[in-house]
């Protein structure tokens, strides 16, 4: 995967941190690293030390297309939640080492079959997937910013993946479509055969040419810093497919598997600040809450097991 | 069920109707009748004549507790919906008979087992249970207008319910707690055995003592006109229970069912304009989107049946 890797300082309802590990890289690997081998590539600056490192390599996370800029900062976000969770204020943005990025990447990096470009500047996503000649499975990440300033190249680039993760709300302005589902499939025309409409609060839907499937979030009475939730959803869901295999895209039952543990590692990063959730997570309570959305979505009262 | 009968004028992107036969009481009664048996209780004035009966009779609807007040206007509402068809933006609202309305019920309708008490003043609403001596599932709906100028008598009605279908922003309006699950389970700290949370195109949720269940909106390219999706949601759901017998709202795979149930009648009731929709659909129309919801929330993929 290809994406941030930052320093986060976040104020929610419930607390504060000053500075914490954080980017779409960090929260996407370490969740990915609960189903397969992950690497991340991205920069980083002076202030990124071992210490840093030690949180991706305990997850087995192999960090050597990490490129450490010498003299430069590593990415900061400064950000603020008011009671409503869903809506995250920038109070300050420092792009740092990532300002004049262009992505370097191993031959084991390039060869890999599956891929995440995470939700950087298009081109730079498109000149990715270029590098990945490996790759049989790309999915991208995207946002507003690059809707509106770089729309033509998103496009372009969008037209070269498979499956593409946007909030509702993107893929609307993307195609200027008011209906989520006219609007996912006018994101399916430009090229992918998946799109992963993410709902915040109300969980996630998958659209395909042939068939819809809605999951909602994962029931939680407290979530304390929803920075993160969107990468570690992408992580538990193209890590579940990398794991299943070739064509496990192509096979709807294991895209559905993908939403659910998707969701359940996004969940689990809300729950508190930064990486701290995820950081002590096991394997078993990844599976245990995955039963526990088998039990929250079945109609007939029972899991369909 | 006891609510508003009106007559609605609706402008949508889709289309705008001047005078169209509307209300809770018609959308409710309507959707509940593919189920079981209606009694209809509201006032109507003067404009109000056989052929908007005519739309009640041909569902088999008992009109016999539709009050007559000589010499008065029905309730009339005027809407328009914008792109985003989630939110109704109020024109007009002239009360009319329904401005000194006070229910008097049949002996049929006091002895009816179950209960709806739509979107009116929850003065009303507890008068009305009141009545109800026979009833044993009370369900009830409520707005933003009455938290905000009737809160504490609200507070008190919903203490008499069975069943609450609110707005996910209502409930949380009512508790003042963002969280919605949270807020739903301070609302069944009111008194309630289960509330049900509507999410418009979100879908709707669940929320028991005991267990949590979530179901996403059909999956509509075209919504017309959303006017009358709740009291349609509320109608599909009560008709399945009234249907299935005494103990059904104490029964999860039953109340599961209510919510697709409901989440049909919603899905077809806003596909076009008013009841145009509701009034030329049948049975197996309903029981094939029914089907549709299994599939779409299948997590493996593969209908649980």
């Amino acid at each position: 995967m290809v994406g941030s890797i930052a320093f986060d300082a976040v104020t929610s309802p419930f607390g504060s941190r000053d500075r914490m590990l954080g980017g779409s890289a960090v929260h996407f690997s370490l969740a990915a690293s609960f189903f397969t081998d992950v690497r991340v590539a991205g920069p980083v600056g002076d202030d990124f030390g071992d210490e840093e490192l030690a949180v991706l390599h305990e997850r087995g996370v192999n960090t050597d297309d990490i490129e450490h800029v010498e003299g430069g900062q590593t990415f900061f976000w400064r950000g603020r939640y008011e009671y409503d969770l869903n809506t995250a204020h920038t109070e300050d943005t420092q792009l740092g080492v990532f300002g004049d990025f262009s992505p370097k990447l191993s031959s084991a990096s390039t060869g890999a079959e599956t891929v995440f470009l995470a939700n950087i500047q298009p081109d730079l996503q498109r000149e990715v997937r270029g590098l990945c000649t490996g790759a049989d499975l790309v999915g991208l990440d995207s946002m507003n910013l690059w809707i509106e300033t770089a729309r033509d190249s998103l496009v372009k680039t969008i037209g070269g993946v498979d499956l593409v993760f946007m909030n509702d709300a993107e893929i609307r302005q993307l195609t200027e479509e008011p209906n989520l589902i006219a609007a996912a499939r006018k994101v399916l025309d430009m090229g992918p055969r998946a799109i992963v409409a993410k709902q915040g609060e109300y969980g996630a839907a998958l659209v395909t040419a042939e068939r819809f499937f809605a999951l909602p979030a994962y029931p939680l009475e407290t979530v304390r810093d929803p920075t993160g939730a969107g990468d570690s959803f992408a992580g538990g869901f193209l890590g579940h497919l990398a794991s299943q295999g070739d064509g496990a895209a192509g096979d709807e039952a294991v895209l559905r598997r993908a939403m659910t543990y998707g969701s359940v590692m996004a969940s689990y990063n809300v729950e508190d600040f930064g990486t701290e959730r995820v950081r002590r997570l096991t394997r078993e309570e990844i599976d245990g809450r995955f039963e526990e959305f088998l039990d929250i979505t079945a109609i007939e009262g029972v899991p369909a097991g």
